[in-house]
């Protein structure tokens, strides 16, 4: 076992894309759990989008990383040692415990998972955030009914995967919008989406005026940018749009591109709404007992692109994401 | 009485700004009204930021006026010959008659308004569609609650001085976005407003932020462009913006301006929404009622920028919504 606990932090803020200098790799010692607190070993590191969005000093939902602190992340770390009553050691639990290999924590906020239910990367994707986020964006949010025309792009990603499968769970049409032609065969040959649409090669608003041919019901962005306003002018009547995210944008050091198409919204008496996933805490066990159901009868299929490594590939994994390397939940998991 | 109905008809599709030579003045003859119709000469036609959208060959909530058909305007008409139970002469009657001298109709969406409890003219704003329309977008689409703050842009216009006099009924903290000292001065003392914003003079960003401290629970949007983006920026926690128009981009000749704030919705778990007032038209005794009475207590008071002239002028008239020339609903009156 290692004396050291490598660590990555955050040396500067990004302008547009993010930068190896960006980053420092820092070996600091491993600290002893004292009392009330646990001590672990990071098993597996959750990559996501909106961590792009951390990077940046202005306001949003969670507060910007210090320049200087260990990068934010969700991770699973197997529990080694414990001055804490409700962890022992060979427990697996997951938390935001950062970009590091050692982890000290007093337990706010962590949870123990059940690794004999789910692998343990699982609970950083389909029972994790992303699971979470595409359950209750589509049906709080969205509102989603039976039978409606879904559309859900970056549908390849962590979230578009378990969006696109609960929609169909749920008897609804679903089309996904993705990079590339073997992200899209996989939409449709593996996890069951009636339509894919490469938006590399294809015209999207052409595309999905032939696949929705009566409109969108609910659009489910996680993209931003021109396939939000290619999918705004083909709402249905009464349509929803649900703001994931925008990662087409998360990169830019020019504005943010509005929705040009954002009228649509009244002609069409459409909504556009956006959410955090954390709001919704309460009823993450009831979103999860749903989702183990469907993974329970081959309705809804795990995909993960898990990336072995150390926690210094964290930098070049995580701009896999934005470059669209990654098929569902990307995740780093360390030897 | 003149032997020609002269009639304003649209000769060619606007590019950006109307131009004269967009409409053609045609004296046609005067009709007659045949069995189950009536006749009428107009007294006041009402004018719409909304008419510049008609003349665009775009798909919307009605289609667009075709080229050489007469413009399709609101107006109160003065009934002279009937051959329909319901309408005699001497009655008033408010429909969309279109910009025209002379009138046949067969009653269709034609509804006869009782002169002796408000002048004609207030049939075509606040208790006509841009009363409805104020009255519907706040309270249904902006689900308005006591005590909110409520931002309204366009606010000394029809629309607006409703928008934020019924906001003001409902025991709501109001900011007008209004262009010029005058109109903000109006909107201040002689509405009621609680603070005006004069976009041409100040930064509104900075003037939203001095007036709405604890950010803006409703904006009822008639203007898009940087004025809705300076609003996203100030949403409050679940928030709500109601697009009723976008009068800052109906004559561009480029794309419309999308929000580029609109990832705000994301942050604070807002919505966009946009509607059509012709939706609610079940409820719309039960709203004039509403405004009736607060028009009756004087917590509601009716500003109308009446022009006299002929229905030659329309053109002319029209121009002056798109320079803010109006203040509150513009009517041209027919002499």
């Amino acid at each position: 076992m290692s004396a050291t606990n490598r660590q990555i932090r955050l040396a500067a803020r990004p302008t547009g894309d993010v930068k190896a200098e960006d980053w420092e790799h820092r070996s600091a010692p491993v600290e002893e759990p004292g009392p009330g607190r646990f001590a672990g070993r990071t098993r597996f590191i959750s990559l996501d989008p909106a961590m792009r969005g951390w990077l940046d000093d202005r306001p949003s939902y969670l507060p910007p990383v210090g320049i200087g602190e260990v990068m934010r992340a969700g991770s699973v770390i197997e529990v080694t040692a414990s001055n804490h009553p409700d962890f022992q050691p060979g427990d697996h639990v997951v938390g935001t415990f950062g970009v590091q290999e050692y982890v000290v924590s007093d337990g706010k906020g962590v949870l123990r998972i059940d690794t004999s239910l789910a692998p343990p990367s699982t609970y950083l994707g389909a029972l994790g955030m992303p699971g979470m986020t595409a359950y209750f964006g589509l049906l709080d949010v969205g509102a989603l009914k039976d039978g409606e025309t879904v559309v859900v792009s970056g549908a390849a990603g962590a979230v578009g995967t378990m969006a696109g499968q609960i929609a169909k769970a749920k008897g609804c049409r679903v089309i996904g919008i993705a990079g590339g032609p073997q992200k899209c065969a996989l939409l449709v040959d593996e996890l069951g989406f009636d339509a894919a649409i490469d938006y590399r090669a294809e015209d999207v608003r052409k595309a999905l005026r032939q696949h929705a041919p009566d409109g969108i019901d609910v659009y489910f962005d996680n993209v931003g940018g021109g396939i939000l306003d290619a999918a705004l002018a083909r709402l249905a009547m009464h349509g929803r749009v649900v703001i994931c995210g925008a990662i087409s944008q998360y990169n830019n050091s020019t504005p943010v591109e509005g929705p040009s198409n954002y009228l649509s919204l009244l002609v069409r008496r459409a909504r556009m709404e956006g959410f955090v996933v954390f709001d919704y805490a309460k009823r993450f066990p009831q979103a999860a007992q749903d989702i183990s159901a469907w993974i329970g009868t081959g309705r809804v299929k795990v995909k993960e692109h898990v990336v072995k490594g150390t926690v210094d590939d964290f930098p070049e994994v995580l701009q896999m994401l934005f470059r669209g390397e990654n098929v569902g939940k990307l995740v780093l998991e360390l030897a």
